[in-house]
């Protein structure tokens, strides 16, 4: 008998039919003697038709309002499934963020969970009552509501099973597990069974999109053992069949060297990239910070930062970006940045992608780079950025390339060898 | 300088136009000097798209499960209605139920409120700041979260006016006040200027669907001076003009005695009623609590009970209810109630309607209701049940003659002479 907590993102709960589902396939674990939490995202759509008629209001809507309508998404969910689980005799009781409590700092829009107070949870659990949690929410010391962004359904489901002590964090998804690389551009793509927490870290930050990243860390921190599986399934398919699929998100050393022994686990591509370079910096202490500090206070997020030596007492710095905040970054970097540090010239190339290879074993294995750079040449793609991390290799290339560099690093790295 | 609380039913936020127009007519109080307390429902249609959700996962919604669903449409529009006024420049902040708090009971989808905290609204209000706070919502001492029903966002409105000690109470809504009767049936109704407390208590339980019955004896019981008026009017009317739009619901002892000089304020038809009788009852104490228990138990409302003088030691008990519950009724009363206290039959009649006169005057004036009876009989409408009160008194009719009698009876009070 296992503590169970089970998510579920905006497609599995999009309809009153797929309500319905969720509900048979949680009854399902309850019968089988597990004790369950479910976390719910909003249906799908809904939050887009909020934050709609939100930017018809104010062309910045407030944040902390924004978070008081937002939320309502998850509201009405956990309220429809608990009565989905009570219509099959199952008991079953709601939770909004509030109400749990999970406290979150007041960032609004983007807050963090400070602490989640489980014991009317347990409570529930141990009366054999099915705990139906409204993700993507909290409130903070103030009693206002707020949201955890982007993702942030996940981020409850695995902050809750750390809180509560979990066996297992089941994030049930549109996906199957987390592949080799993207299925969709190479059909030879496998599934992982199992794949290291770093590894998985890796993959979100390079453009996977299975899990964001922000819940990748929380897992990781807390050690909660997470689960990628399927939610199109059939919801009555046996409990131990179920409990296999998907892709097991572990924290033990190098779990692939010993059990499936690539030195590769996956393949990513980031693709709407944009790439600015600052040619002919004076190359002295505080230029990068006086390049990129103004790019961060207008929010504007940068991914691949890259400098050269210096020669003649100048050089370059480079650096990727979403492409939308291309213009804008252009624009600032012109207008205050270049005047203040007398650089030569600042390009920006707005057709770029990052693919990058992922896997515990590069630790151990040299040469891993120079393969990889040896399979884009082959096929004439020219790197124009590298980065790279202990276990991760990324190159910054032209898009154009992105699915073929994916393709033939999948292939040169024999992932679709299980 | 005032505080006034302004309470906007779904048709009037019905849209991100009319939330705006909403901002608008609440800003241009705030900019007289006053101090403002939003209070909106949930935007038209929200709610019924919420209940047919619910509706497809459980035939009889479990009633927490529901309220948690429900009470996320006017947590919606509260928080757009804040970001229409921050867009305004106006400084404004959104509560829910539980933020306020509004405690009620624990009866969910039909609470009562049992206090409301009003200290962080009087502060808000201090700073210059409009509170706008979701009707139709509260928490109980459990932290559950709970509605008031049909109209609730009317009493919630009335409850903080009473809670806060505010002049006045606004009630916008798509009528622009109370009428001698319905404008629709009689065209040359009238609109009052004031109407007492009583006569709206009797006019709302009489089938006039300007106010909720529950919001009007709220007002009652804190002498909150409420005045019912337009959303539909331009949101940029001057102040003053608005201020005296509409009809004031007063305090004071017999104001149209002394105002009016109407003896008779309005006719009011409540249709979709049926009728049921019992027939050759034995007349012995406790029958009728034999009868309408038993109806009373299964949640059944009756309207008007009437029973006759006992002819042989029997008598006849008649009552009338909605016409939705006539077929469950009889149905009660023939296999449950008619064993019981062997009456000789029971008929069931559904196309009734009921048509009142009310008016403060009849407490001095005799011959009030000879003159409706004989205005009825010459227009052949047979009145097939009688049932007074102080200052109204009601007849049960056929539905067929409803329109003819309330225009009968407004023309032969002179209702149209203001």
């Amino acid at each position: 008998m296992a503590l169970i907590v089970q998510k579920f993102g905006g497609t599995s709960v999009g309809s009153i039919e797929r309500i319905r589902n969720v509900a048979w396939r949680v009854a399902k674990w309850q019968a089988a003697g597990h004790r369950v939490v479910v976390v719910p995202s909003a249906m799908s759509g809904e939050t887009n038709r909020l934050l709609t008629l939100a930017a018809g209001l104010q062309e910045h809507p407030d944040p902390r309002e924004l978070d008081v309508v937002a939320a309502t998404g998850e509201q009405v969910t956990v309220g429809l499934l608990a009565m989905a689980l009570l219509a099959l005799g199952v008991k079953a009781r709601s939770y909004t963020g509030w109400q749990v409590k999970v406290l979150t700092d007041s960032a609004h829009t983007q807050a963090r969970i400070i602490s989640i107070d489980e014991v009317n949870l347990r409570q529930d659990l141990e009366n054999g009552c099915v705990a139906v949690v409204a993700g993507f929410q909290g409130v903070d010391m103030d009693g206002n509501i707020t949201t955890l962004g982007r993702g942030g359904s996940d981020t409850s489901a695995v902050a809750l099973a750390a809180a509560l002590g979990a066996d297992e964090c089941q994030i049930y998804t549109d996906v199957d597990g987390v592949y080799t690389t993207d299925p969709r551009i190479v059909p030879e793509a496998r599934r992982l069974k199992s794949i290291s927490f770093e590894e998985m870290i890796e993959l979100a930050s390079a453009g996977s999109r299975v899990l964001q990243i922000r819940s990748v860390e929380f897992a990781g921190k807390y050690k909660v053992p997470t689960r990628v599986l399927s939610s199109l399934t059939d919801p009555k398919i046996p409990v131990e069949e179920e409990a296999r699929s998907g892709t097991l998100i572990t924290f033990e050393e190098d779990p692939h060297m010993a059990m499936e022994k690539a030195v590769v686990s996956g393949v990513a591509a980031q693709r709407d990239e944009a790439k600015v370079t600052v040619h002919g910096v004076p190359d002295k202490p505080g230029i990068a910070y006086s390049i990129l500090g103004p790019i961060a206070d207008a929010g504007i997020n940068v991914d691949v930062i890259v400098q050269n030596v210096s020669h003649d007492g100048t050089t370059d710095l480079s650096f990727t970006l979403g492409r939308a905040d291309l213009k804008r970054a252009m624009k600032m970097l012109n207008d205050q940045v270049k005047p203040a540090i007398k650089c030569k010239e600042i390009t920006g190339d707005d057709h770029m992608a990052k693919v990058s290879i992922v896997g515990l074993g590069m630790r151990s294995h040299a040469g891993i780079a120079a393969q990889m750079f040896r399979t884009l040449a082959e096929e004439g793609i020219n790197i124009q950025m590298i980065s790279t991390s202990e276990i991760k290799i990324s190159v910054v290339i032209d898009e154009k390339y992105a699915e073929l560099a994916v393709r033939v690093l999948h292939k040169a790295f024999e992932l679709e060898q299980g």
